[in-house]
């Protein structure tokens, strides 16, 4: 469980989280076990998305995947400890109850069958065959959408933030979900492994469906830019304190793992 | 999901939340989300159980395990789903949030590493090599035993009841447990393969220490006797209504399945 959640990792959700319920006024302290908890989610899904059933990926951020270090059997049980865990840490939270009892519903509506379990479910069907974009569209929003979605909708709602807030910071995360989306279809086909700590190439050689197969490297990357300015003029319905999330903003757009 | 979760079954962990929460002066409706939560985690447990990496178990209550009948990636989703909509579920509990988050926090910790996946551990790590007494208690009490005293705590903490009642509804839990988990290594030995919906002699086979090889099989026997007393003793802490549970209490340790 620690080496698939301690390792290496942007956290972006975490730190989505935390940041969205600053912008509302809530204090970070308070969404700290939330922010935990969803790190622990994201870390369960990669672990059994790499296992011998589902990707069979030996290579997981630069360092053998859960299931090579461990064996399949562990990596399973791990990976089932983790989701269980992060569900003992939310519910751990001193967050008003009624507060905390939202934002543990959002956090499991999205990494259930209606959230990220479907998207992978959708990813797995069409795993040899083409996808249609508008699939394509639901498959990213549910498989990566959905968590970063839940990370700013829990920052809110564990701040008592007002349905106008929320929707706002939901719109954002849409936007910047899918651009992260296209930026890794644009990495699998650009990136270096030494950066990315996986192979690149995997896309194309399963005959998936992405962005860049759908258009072009250029037509994708200018989705990556107009997503991404959208998603920074949302943040202007929030009062910020500081210029952090903008930058994180624009910096998820040119990453390079 | 719905293969796992809604084919034949005994329910016990669902009833016994349900009459817990009864006794305790709470409505069944109150508890009627938790109740088909910790269903939910059950099932999960028993999909994950038998997949290949794990017990490689081709049946399950009498119809093909989910593995079998629709394949190791499909089987590891379902059980990852389940999981996540307890926790769904749970959350959309109607009860007082403070007492729904309590109850939410006490199901992931007995489904968790201290609690049914530690079980587990135990169990793997002993497949194919002697388990002392103690330890083997120990691994019952965490594998079986830990979803059991969650359901009837959680049934007694919706209700609101004071520590007292929570108490007294735990031993009875740990006693039940105990006595479940052994009446199993006691059909593996005496039971009709036809009424347990699985093969017989498994333990055997894979060299596991049960009850009955550390003891005989009438020592296994006294000792369900000796336990469903106590159990049934400490039901007169609480005022029931009916008969239900002292029946229930009697009928788990005459059980063939």
């Amino acid at each position: 469980m620690r080496y698939g959640v301690l390792g290496a990792g942007k956290r972006v959700r975490a730190i989505l989280l935390l940041e969205f319920c600053r912008a509302c006024g809530g204090s970070w302290e308070l969404a700290m076990p939330f922010a935990c908890a969803i790190e622990m989610v994201h870390a369960y899904s990669l672990i059994h998305d790499d296992l011998p059933c589902m990707d069979n990926d030996p290579l997981r951020r630069g360092k053998p995947s859960c299931w090579k270090a461990f064996g399949e059997t562990t990596a399973l049980l791990a990976g089932d400890g983790l989701l269980t865990k992060a569900f003992e840490t939310a519910s751990g939270s001193t967050a008003p109850p009624d507060r905390a009892l939202a934002a543990l519903q959002i956090l499991a509506q999205s990494a259930g069958d209606t959230g990220m379990l479907g998207g992978q479910v959708i990813d797995l069907e069409y795993e040899n065959r083409p996808m249609p974009e508008e699939l394509l569209v639901r498959m990213y929003g549910q498989k990566t959408g959905a968590l970063l979605r839940a990370a700013v909708k829990i920052g809110c709602v564990l701040a008592g933030a007002d349905e106008n807030k929320i929707f706002f910071a939901d719109q954002y995360a849409q936007k910047i979900g899918l651009a992260f989306q296209i930026v890794d279809d644009i990495l699998d086909v650009t990136g270096d492994e030494q950066a990315l700590g996986k192979p690149i190439g995997s896309d194309q050689e399963s005959g998936k469906t992405t962005f860049v197969t759908l258009y072009s490297l250029e037509e994708a990357q200018k989705q990556v830019e107009a997503l991404t300015d959208e998603a920074r003029r949302l943040l202007d319905k929030f009062a910020w304190e500081d210029e952090f999330l903008c930058t994180l903003t624009d910096r998820l757009a040119v990453r390079k793992n």
